[in-house]
């Protein structure tokens, strides 16, 4: 109940946000300089200076600006993360387990798209140098952009990649996921169920499909079997999924069971299968990458490789704050669990088939 | 195949990324200052000294410092956006959107968390001004916390809410969704069918539950029919999905059609179902809002009330982006449609019930 218009108090809180150091010091009664020392946390400062000025700070509602100190700093206290499509759950999991660590730690998170257009990887790289991040979370579109690795090796700023496989000369630290032990252990429980002939809508050219791809191998040649896969490789899309899925199903020996290498290749597969009105565990066994809602909810449950997508964020950005910590240690790779959940999606093959 | 070392090659690029505007003006041969004018885009000059400066800047590969010129205009070409939780599907497309608007118009986005934590809203706004944002964008865990509305309202940066109610004096231009229309379409079709008892597995307190509340309520009025329906209300999590979806059913009259008011609660209410073995779209029928990839690929298809996420956040920034350029017009609101899509979720009520 003020009778002060808008206008004044625009005036007045413009003046408050502009409040500065000066006017701390003037109330603390001490030098400008002793303010600065005790916000930038001098160690030579003594206790009761420092309660001194941190009530008179209190007081004045002052807020220290980040801008002013990073330009003393060097440092903006802030961290890119560059994402192929954050509109994708798993990635959003990542970004989410990231930003969580890295503000924890003071550290902002700016993220930007790259909408799985690898050109797009180099440019915002850029972008977020002349912001002048301390460091990057890069969940590349590409591995192999020469424009992008060029780029990436010239830089000082800390990197950390997320699922990615880069050149050692980078000098990059990688969090990674072992696709491989599940894809193992999925396409071992689809051979125990005695299937034999398995097709994997898989990616391409990253390290997952990569990895992937080698789990189903490994299986049939730790038991001895012969290679009676098919693996389609294609962009990562609801396209690819389901035409992928139609080609495998078309064949003169089609598969028996079905394993989508990512949950965008899932949905394309079972627009596919619904299409064909395949049935889901019976006619057909399915098995999918990463959970999503559907897999569990859908009917039947359907099977996954699963892994812990927030902590892949967490570990990534927990790695990229030792990085700059301690600069001069040789790049780390770790490498966190996938592990495989049988559902009803998988059964025996049909007699006969 | 270079014989220089790790460490040869840094220091080079160490001293290459930090070549200054200093380097560019002596390398054109003109005085600093006008380096300076150039790059800040200043109109006073003239082409051959821009074509004489751009150059320098090429050749030495000079990058602006964004951090500098930020100090010298008081802008940071940065955004920040408080999310509830950007694993949330819904929220993740609504950023998408909102990221790559903000980028094409030059700003960088900040994202965090608030963890659907209404505490959390008023510390990261005040940690988004430390870092100098130009601009807010708010999808805030609620819309009452005295803490919060009293920082906004203090504040000069430009403000968007996205799909939120926030008191007039805060200044705030909004991007709203027309929950109500899509509901009372929902609504009115499920009575189309026969439906009396209706259940709404609802949220609570933000305008989203507020506006589906009454559109549901308006289907029913404007029939004429009496108020045979329930509402649920509660927070937004898989949890309260599923305990509303059973108090509904196991009280004296339970609903033959139960509307999910968001997707967790959906994945709540779907559990819930299936514990009970009941058959969606024959022994009862159900509705969700917004479209994830589970509502298309469940069997049956489930119908939703369905917006448009991208472009909501596609608008939100660009509405910003306009406030920054036109400070002085009053706050805008717009509101974006939603549209019902029937699907065989929905059917008749089972004869007798």
């Amino acid at each position: 109940v003020s009778d002060e218009t808008r206008t004044e108090r625009t005036l007045r809180t413009r003046t408050h946000a502009r409040s500065n150091m000066k006017e701390v010091a003037d109330l603390a009664g001490v030098a400008l300089s002793s303010v600065s020392r005790v916000l930038s946390g001098h160690p030579d400062v003594s206790e009761p200076m420092r309660e001194r000025v941190m009530q008179a700070v209190e007081r004045l509602g002052y807020q220290p600006d980040l801008l002013a100190q990073s330009m003393r700093r060097r440092s903006t206290l802030s961290c890119g993360f560059v994402v192929g499509d954050i509109s994708n759950p798993l990635l959003a999991e990542i970004a989410q387990g990231a930003e969580v660590t890295l503000r924890d730690a003071g550290y902002a998170m700016l993220l930007t798209n790259s909408e799985n257009d690898p050109r797009l990887d180099a440019s915002h790289v850029r972008l977020f140098l002349q912001r002048r991040v301390d460091c990057l979370l890069l969940s590349l579109a590409a591995e192999t952009d020469r424009e992008t690795l060029a780029l990436l090796e010239r830089i000082e700023e800390p990197i950390v990649v997320i699922d990615r496989d880069v050149p050692e000369e980078i000098g990059a630290g990688a969090v990674l996921s072992d696709h491989r032990t599940g894809m193992h252990a999925a396409v071992s429980h689809l051979l125990d169920l005695g299937h034999r002939r398995i097709g994997l809508v898989n990616g391409a050219t990253l390290r997952a499909p990569r990895e992937r791809r080698a789990g189903l191998e490994d299986a049939y040649r730790d038991r001895g079997l012969p290679a009676d896969y098919r693996i389609l490789e294609g962009p990562l899309t609801v396209d690819h999924g389901q035409r992928a899925t139609a080609e495998l199903l078309d064949g003169p020996e089609p598969p028996t069971a079905i394993v989508a290498g990512a949950n965008q290749l899932l949905v394309g597969t079972l627009r596919e299968l619904r299409r064909r009105n395949s049935r889901i565990g019976s006619d057909l066994s399915l098995v999918s990458c990463d959970t999503i809602v559907l897999t569990e909810l859908f009917d039947p449950p359907i099977a996954v490789v699963d892994r812990d997508n927030r902590e892949l964020g967490r570990q990534a950005a927990a790695m990229l704050l030792e990085r700059m910590s301690k600069p001069d240690t040789p790049p780390e790779r770790i490498t966190l669990p996938t592990r495989f959940i049988a559902r009803p999606s998988c059964a025996p093959p049909p007699p006969g088939a």
